[in-house]
């Protein structure tokens, strides 16, 4: 087999459709001891496996956020080993940027985090961090997608702190995954990319928990429509 | 060989000290990929194993915070199995509960994290997160240490975000990895304590990085002082 690609998604809502689209098989366990699910088949000719979190069990949601993202993105990692490490998913996007719900991007350039402030001389870039991400550029064109910078924190809203980082990194897509997961393919040196639908503007006067809920079927189906031209053209390894 | 006892540590600073202190054997390699190292010793007949996050390639710095902790934390006890893990390090302490600098604690009651807001319904308590210490009463009336419950994020200053978070789990520790670390021994179903040293108070007019620097070397001291009569108290398996 050749090396497969691997596209860890956080929420099964937003994967249980784009497993549809990609045609892959139905949800199995990936490690006994982690609640992640798995879902693999053929893509144009790729091993393509689809990997969520899974469900918190003390919790009963979906395991969001960094560090299930990194324990995830590590043992489907070392257990795959993928050639390419895709974060597909929804986001949030900023107005001022031009970003609209619905709008898919393609990562551009290193991905950040948003939430580490560590002023703690050379801590303070490893804090914000710096994961590389692949040139998008030919893909946003053939598809018609946007490209962003990525910026990651553990909250789904935003406090200052937050927005001053945001500021100052010029991110446009925010989510709360991406970065854990780019940092874990930098430490495997598996080459990363993110794939995200908006679903809420950032600097919209609305709070995004209203704004996710009402537009996550809208975001999500807008990622499910692009996921089978996006992987094709992936596929062939260079 | 009876199942270990894993200690975590986030810095080699931290971790040199406790080390020597255990007489554990020389840092060697976790794993291939990761930047992780590893002491192993025998510390009143209990395997005792030592692992550090490591120096983040790229920054040149300790790899601190919760996604490098959640991955060294599965990546270690997924292979030595252990039977209980412990986070040792540094941490903040509060003024307003009776902290001072070089105070060592022992974490009471769940781990939870204070940078993790996710305002959607049944998300909010899961970002929140309730993780599992072990009774730790005794021990602290042994040894004569603080008890108090260990709140993380992401952040070594404190933002009035992090600052509600924490005024309203009513926490006394602040650290950076613990609830982390604390999730992924709860999803492996293994026992949990956290032994943290105070560097600075969070609640003082004085920043947290001045503190920290100023007083690491006394307060990596007084924990290297304490393990080697912790781990004897915990070395017989019950």
């Amino acid at each position: 087999m050749h090396q497969p690609i691997l596209i860890l998604m956080a929420m099964e809502a937003e994967a249980a459709p784009v497993g549809e689209a990609l045609k892959l098989g139905p949800p199995q366990a990936l490690n006994p001891q982690l609640p992640s699910r798995v879902r693999i088949g053929d893509v144009s000719g790729s091993a393509t496996i689809l990997v969520t979190h899974g469900r918190d069990d003390h919790f009963g949601v979906d395991a969001i956020g960094t560090q299930p993202a990194a324990v995830t993105a590590w043992a489907a990692a070392t257990h795959y080993r993928p050639r390419l490490i895709i974060n597909a998913g929804t986001a949030g996007g900023f107005a001022r940027h031009g970003a609209a719900v619905g709008d898919v991007y393609l990562s551009d350039g290193p991905v950040v985090y948003h939430h580490r402030r560590i002023p703690l001389g050379a801590f303070e870039p490893y804090g914000i961090g710096s994961y590389p991400s692949m040139e998008a550029g030919p893909l946003a064109r053939a598809l018609n997608l946007k490209l962003g910078r990525l910026t990651t924190g553990d909250s789904l809203d935003l406090s200052d702190a937050d927005a001053r980082a945001i500021e100052s990194s010029g991110a446009s897509i925010k989510d709360m995954e991406g970065a854990a997961i780019a940092w874990v393919a930098s430490v495997l040196s598996v080459p990363f990319l993110a794939v995200k639908s908006i679903t809420d503007l950032v600097d919209a006067p609305h709070p995004t928990a209203d704004q996710f809920m009402q537009n996550l079927d809208h975001a999500v189906s807008r990622l499910a429509g692009v996921m089978p031209q996006l992987i094709p053209l992936l596929a062939t390894p260079a």
